[in-house]
This record gives C-alpha cells, structure tokens and sequence, in this order.
C-alpha cells in the first residue's frame, strides 16, 4: 500500500466545498472519481483543509493509499487528463504510510483578497471581494498587527463549531495594495472555521473607518464572536499553503 | 439626441466576442439589450475593439445615441444592476456628438497574459496561456523590441483581412515576469486582426529557443505571415485601454 500526497489547485466558483456532501458536487468527490477511473480503486482522499464553498485553493494538499503501481509523480499528469479544467494536481509525490494531510500538518497559509474600486469586476468576479468605498490601508495593516501571536480567537469563530480549543498560533499576518487588489497573507499554526473571513470581514470594517485597528485587540480579548465584523465573502478565499515542517512556514513564531 | 460612451470591462469566456453575429451571444448584444430595458430604445453600439470570442477587455470603449434623460454617469450604475456579471461598465459620459469609439481612437493598448508554468492552471484557465516549457524572458523582450516603432505588419496579420495598409505604429512593447505570469502590454496607433495573438504566438517561440529575436525584424521585413509563429490563443489578451488623444498615450513615439 502507498500513500500518495497531491498539491492541488482549484477554482472553487463550481463546487460545493472541499468535502464530499449529499446532492452536491465536492472537489474531493470529483478527485476521487479520477483516481477511480485511473486505478479501479475507490479511494478515501484526505484533504488538509475543508475549504467552503467557493473558496479556491493554489496548494490544497490531500492524501490518498494506493495498490497502484503507478510512478508517483506521474499520478498529476495521468489524473490532470482525467480532471476539469478547475481542478488542477500541480504535484504528486509518494509520502510515508503515516503521512496525514490534516493531522500531519503544522501551519497554513491563507491568502484573501480584496477588489477595492467603485465598480465591480468582471473578470474577478469570483475571485475576489469586491468593496467599493476607500479602505484605508495603514489603518487595516495596524490592525492585522494584533492578530499576530497566540491567542484565543473564540471572536473570529463561526459560532457552533465543536473544537477542543479556540487557542490559535498566528505567525504572520500581511496586507499589501497593488492596484485596485488588496491582499492579505496570513499564516498559522492552524484556523478555526470561518476564522480567515470573519478576520478580514473585520479588517474591512477598519478599513472603512467603522471601527479603530485598537479594536482587534479589544474583540480577541472578549472572545464574542459578535463584537468582530461580518464574515467576508467565500469567494475572496484561497488556502494557499500547507505547511508539515516547522522550517518551511515563512515567519517565525513571534511570541 | 445626446451621445453616451461607456468604458467596459468584460470576461469573454462565455461570448463569442464583441461584434453581435447571428446564433451566437456577443458582448455587444447584450449590452443593446440592457441599454434597450433601461431606456426604450434600439440603440446601436459602437465598440472600438472587435474583440473575438475568449477574449477580454479592461478597457473597451462604446459609445451609442440616446434620448433617455438620463444623467451620463448614471448609466453605469443602471446597465450593471441588467448585466450580467461577467460584464461591467465601468464608467459613462456624455461625449461630443461627433465622438466614434472607433475612428475617432488614435490609439490603443493590448495586454497578453501567458501563464508560464509545468502544469496548468486552474484558476487562470480562461485568462492566460499555458506555456509549459521554460522561457527565455530576456530574449522575449529584445525580440519584442524590433516591433517597436513604424512598420509594415502584414507578416503579423491574419490573412484574408482586407484592410488599406498594413502599416501601424507600436509605440511600446513591454514583457514582464511576476511568479508564473508574463505579461505584454503593447501599445500602438492601430491593431491588425489577429496581430496581438500573432506577435506573442512569436515571442513564445523566441524564448523556446526555436527563433532568434533578431528574426523579428526579418519577419517584418519579408511581410510573410507564414515566417512569423502560430497565433496564440484568444483567453490570454485583453483589450487594456483605448486613447482618443495622443498625449493620453503612455509613450512616445519613438520613430
């Protein structure tokens, strides 16, 4: 038996989310029927990140076991032929047995963006989120500022998630503008759900002036979901990075 | 009878280009319809671009004849609450009555985007070129230079295009690399059909290492469509910006 890892990039306009649901269409149903169809085995694919609907990924990692005998890195091209065109294996690498893309991992990288110009865009429609008044970068950059370090994030928590803790190590947080794009790059030991949204949801508010970057630290210390923003919408998301040795995440912890 | 033009970004994807054709649905024609829901009336849309089905616009302009009250700027916002959202009009004035969106531009800017990267990719699959094979980005920029300047085309052009001169004026031809993108952004006082498509079908071959750049300027000079390289494909240009001024253009005219 082999244990396969895939790097994997989508286009999560069309999808249901990452995981398999009832009556729905999931990335990880329609990777599995590739396989499927390449080596005749129904195999079970472990995604490190239970993206949402509409989120995009530019390196989900998921694993998967194989009486295959096919070349490990041959699985992306072979699998590439047999995908739509919004699912994409950039990489395929044999892994060792204990290899679990969840549990295995020790940080991720989170990109969200942000499309800041009175009119919407056409060609980013589904990419990114579109705000149409002025946002005030310094203001937004400050802010992120307080998310870096290892708090309690129970306020940028979608409420009734079952989680032993809400405790999450935030090792950078990075906003930068080019053009009418606003980026933000955030990196942790781990995320809770909707965490990344609700985060930026927050950052806009900043932004706009509704509430001052001091505020952040305000909300992480309270731990009520409903004193952040509002959660920002899916298709501005991408889980851009999964991370399963210390070394390769970009920052180092800070505190 | 007051003349409106609008200033128009539209993902091509879904259409079978600008110009309105029988059996197919063109960008033009639907946005006659919503300016026909708002207003009343036929309207006839003048682009400055005849865009081919798959490509883009960040800039596309149009003007049309109306004796709707409503204030110029305005219309914008009322064609984007009808339109659908893979096309968004950015901005709308009110112009001369002599204003055409075609004769009356004395220039305009092309982008071509080529996504330059061992596997495709899934969320840019209808907005670049998948070169697979490294690039020689250096050699690509000095082929890039021959265009520069006042030229006969015609070996750059689709054949079977009747047009009184292929003689046009490039007045900038820039090619950058951020990550896996190579962007072209040329500029020029005209645009043969397919030209675009063809030069950077060419500059691939250059920075494979099938052509020299000089052979750029051989090209040019022997007027042979069949020496210049293939016509790369539709998804990967925008029409960027369309100037109705010669000092809005952003280089001057260097022969």
């Amino acid at each position: 038996m082999r244990n396969i890892k895939l790097t994997i990039e989508y286009d999560g306009t069309n999808y249901s989310g990452w995981q398999s649901q009832k009556n729905a269409l999931s990335v990880q149903a329609v990777i599995e029927s590739a396989i499927k169809e390449l080596t005749g085995e129904d195999c079970r694919l472990t995604g490190a990140g239970r993206t949402d609907a509409g989120v995009h990924a530019l390196g989900q990692v998921a694993n998967f076991y194989t009486n295959s005998a096919i070349p490990a890195q041959r699985f992306s091209y072979a699998l590439n032929g047999l995908l739509p065109r919004d699912i994409v294996v950039i990489a395929s690498h044999e892994v060792d047995v204990d290899f679990h893309s969840r549990f295995s991992a020790v940080g991720k990288r989170y990109r969200y963006l942000v499309y800041n110009f009175p009119m919407p865009s056409a060609l980013l429609r589904n990419r990114a989120y579109h705000v149409p008044f002025a946002l005030d970068l310094k203001a937004m950059q400050e802010a992120a500022g307080y998310l870096i370090g290892k708090h309690d994030f129970a306020a940028f928590s979608a409420s009734g998630s079952s989680v032993k803790t809400t405790v999450r190590t935030v090792t950078s947080a990075s906003l930068e503008k080019s053009d009418r794009l606003i980026t933000l790059d955030i990196t942790g030991d781990g995320f809770l759900y909707n965490m990344v949204r609700i985060i930026m949801g927050t950052l806009v508010e900043v932004g706009l002036g509704k509430m001052e970057p001091g505020a952040v630290e305000e909300i992480l210390e309270s731990r009520d979901r409903g004193r952040a923003g509002a959660t920002a919408p899916p298709h501005g998301l991408y889980l851009a990075e999964v991370y399963f040795r210390k070394e390769d995440m970009p920052a180092v912890l800070k505190k």
